[in-house]
């Protein structure tokens, strides 16, 4: 893509206003405009991103034997009275129809999902299944001060797991806990991130938060020195012991949350009387199990990790671009030229062929922070830089080598 | 896919309550469920057919120099009091935050847009440029009883263009008439669709509306017997001529809108100060375009145009499936074989291996309306029964036949 035909471009002003960092680089670098406190639009380059990270989390969800759906934001009032939630949830955006009937937007879609499951739930034989979807969620939260990490609309990834008995859930719940690991892997965070058992409510022991340490952090966990098991505050005052060594022994680490997994058993089945006929004949409500991920929270930890003074370090798998191209004046034939044939080898690049000065371009490519940035320059006779822009060195290579390198 | 792994499944019952024929062959087919009038759920073969026509729009789109971002829902009030529509437009769900800040949801997005597009608008050399996003929109219909043809909340795709003068925009209006034709080709409607010429309210003669024949429709326009030009009843009346040709003999055809496209020209950049400095340095207001396509309308149009009594006829650029997989018990194996040499070919099949009668099959084949249905039977002795969806007639093939008709 030529930068020359983007209608957004990077801001000289730093946004003060946020606090995160994540949120002063995104925006900075044009991934992100906030058009009010906790609510962003997606740019070109963060809609990248986001379908990005949304696509590594759609293929792991798939693999888990997800299928997706696409549920809708405005849930009717009664759904949420069959649980509760309507006077309980307090996040909750209530509006009311011309005809006077009332709705809240979709903080959660357990209040769909439940009555959609039991339209197609009969016998045990229907049972387990899986369902997900990558949608809106709206929050009706009283502080909106962590930029993207905390909104008052977000994407996310929810999938919800049916199950006939506990056990089934128990093994699902396990084997999810193995994708969301690939998929902190595949977006680059998996090193700095932690399992923390967290409050399971009143239907289960535990539930868990990967929580993701970072300077900027907003909650504290406990991790257990010897197994690596993290705890929130709420688990480490009730249990004392880890839950998973029984170890006494923590260190205080500061963490931002990227996913959260949940047996909610029978809390929203049975509202909706979603049950099935056992192998004996006998009626029994479905065990759920529910999985969140939130995509432009996810975004902005791994920027809050993956980062330095001049702007965001991008993993390759979800970079907006591979490759930053910056050419000066006396090689733009050459840099139209090797544009062209990165394009024809489906690599992904940002051509800067802006008229700007090429100081502006240096410091647009480490703020945008595509993985590498090719320089083209009468000082290297011929020859390509290209840089890796995790490393402060560059490279001087032919044309062949470079083409090599990023294929 | 295999049917037996999906969780949804084609229901029995007819949908009565429901006044379309495109939304009852939709819920009946399992591609939709509905939540209350006018919210449905997208299931997964709806939600498929859904990303397969927002794809086809989105390449139109990106051709036509459209940049994709994404928009929030919630919208402050404020934006709208900037342009009259939080008193004036009826159809706005309104919300209000913990904070007591008041929002309404977006039914149109000019609201964010322009001011967004503001942000990086700062001289002519800025213009022209186009933003689009595939988004929900949420519309309080005091009524929604035409399905998923109008309802409460929906996919929309509308692209804003931006202009530093009239001929510009009439320009590319022209050109993306040209893009909304070649959408409506591929997704298999263009013969049946008309531009209709509509009010262009306060700021421009005309807007142009895509309108698609069909039995149910819920408008009405005229066709010029000699230019085939549509008008809508409005513009009868008040123009009578035909704007396009002058001619006064016309032919009453009844439609559904599946498109619109509008010359907003300053109505939106004035109340947001979106202008720009001209050649001759002197401040001017950016011209504006906008562009609509709702999604799921769109698919139920296909539907309400391409049926017949026993279901859906999709066509193939937006099917769930290419094929739909049948075989008899007795050729179980075979049919395994033949479902992998279809998958490692690309090819998109649904194989019915569900434990259900075969009559049952052969219902759900014609229902859901995949355009190629294969049937594997001891009667064809070795060979493989293809069938149109939209013939009548099968044909006996071997398999190296069958696999090159499908390839």
């Amino acid at each position: 893509m030529r930068y020359s035909k983007i209608f957004t471009r990077s801001s000289k002003q730093f946004p003060k206003e946020e606090v995160s960092i994540s949120s002063q680089l995104l925006i900075k670098g044009g991934f992100i405009d906030k058009v009010a406190a906790g609510i962003y639009t997606l740019l070109p380059f963060g809609l990248s991103v986001a379908n990005k990270i949304s696509q590594i989390i759609r293929d792991e969800m798939i693999k888990a034997g997800g299928q997706e759906v696409s549920m809708p934001g405005l849930i009717p009032k009664e759904n949420w009275v069959a649980t509760g939630r309507w006077s309980d949830l307090d996040v909750l955006f209530k509006t009311s129809g011309q005809d006077k009937k009332e709705y809240a937007l979709g903080a959660s879609h357990e209040e769909i999902v439940s009555p959609l499951a039991k339209k197609f739930t009969f016998s045990y034989k229907d049972l387990p299944f899986a369902i997900f979807q990558i949608q809106n969620k709206f929050r009706n939260e009283l502080r909106a001060k962590s930029g993207i990490l905390r909104t008052r609309e977000f994407l996310m990834k929810d999938l919800y797991s049916f199950h006939a008995d506990e056990a089934d859930l128990d093994k699902y719940y396990d084997q999810m806990i193995d994708h969301y690991w690939r998929i902190f892997e595949r977006v680059g965070i998996k090193d700095k991130t932690y399992l923390v058992y967290a409050s399971g409510g009143t239907f289960s022991k535990f539930s868990h938060e990967f929580q993701t340490t970072t300077e900027a952090g907003e909650d504290e966990i406990y991790v257990c020195k010897k197994c690596s098991a993290g705890l929130n505050k709420e688990i480490l005052q009730e249990a004392f012991k880890c839950p998973c060594c029984e170890s006494v022994d923590y260190e205080v680490k500061k963490v931002i949350e990227v996913g959260n997994i949940f047996k909610i058993k029978t809390k929203y089945s049975e509202p909706f009387s979603l049950d099935f006929v056992d192998k004996d004949d006998k009626r029994q409500p479905v065990i759920m199990g529910c999985y969140g991920i939130g995509i432009q929270r996810l975004m902005g930890a791994v920027v809050e990790v993956s980062h330095d003074e001049k702007g965001i370090v991008w993993p390759q798998s979800i970079a907006p671009f591979k490759v930053y191209l910056i050419a000066t004046p006396e090689n733009k034939d050459e840099a139209e030229k090797l544009y062209k044939e990165l394009i024809d080898k489906d690599i992904e690049v940002l051509y800067d062929d802006r008229e700007v000065g090429i100081g502006e371009k240096f410091t647009d490519a480490d703020l945008i922070g595509s993985p590498y940035r090719i320089v083209m320059s009468p000082r290297n006779n011929g020859k390509i830089e290209l840089k890796r822009r995790s490393q402060q060195e560059p490279k001087i290579l032919e044309k062949e080598e470079l083409l090599k390198i990023l294929s």
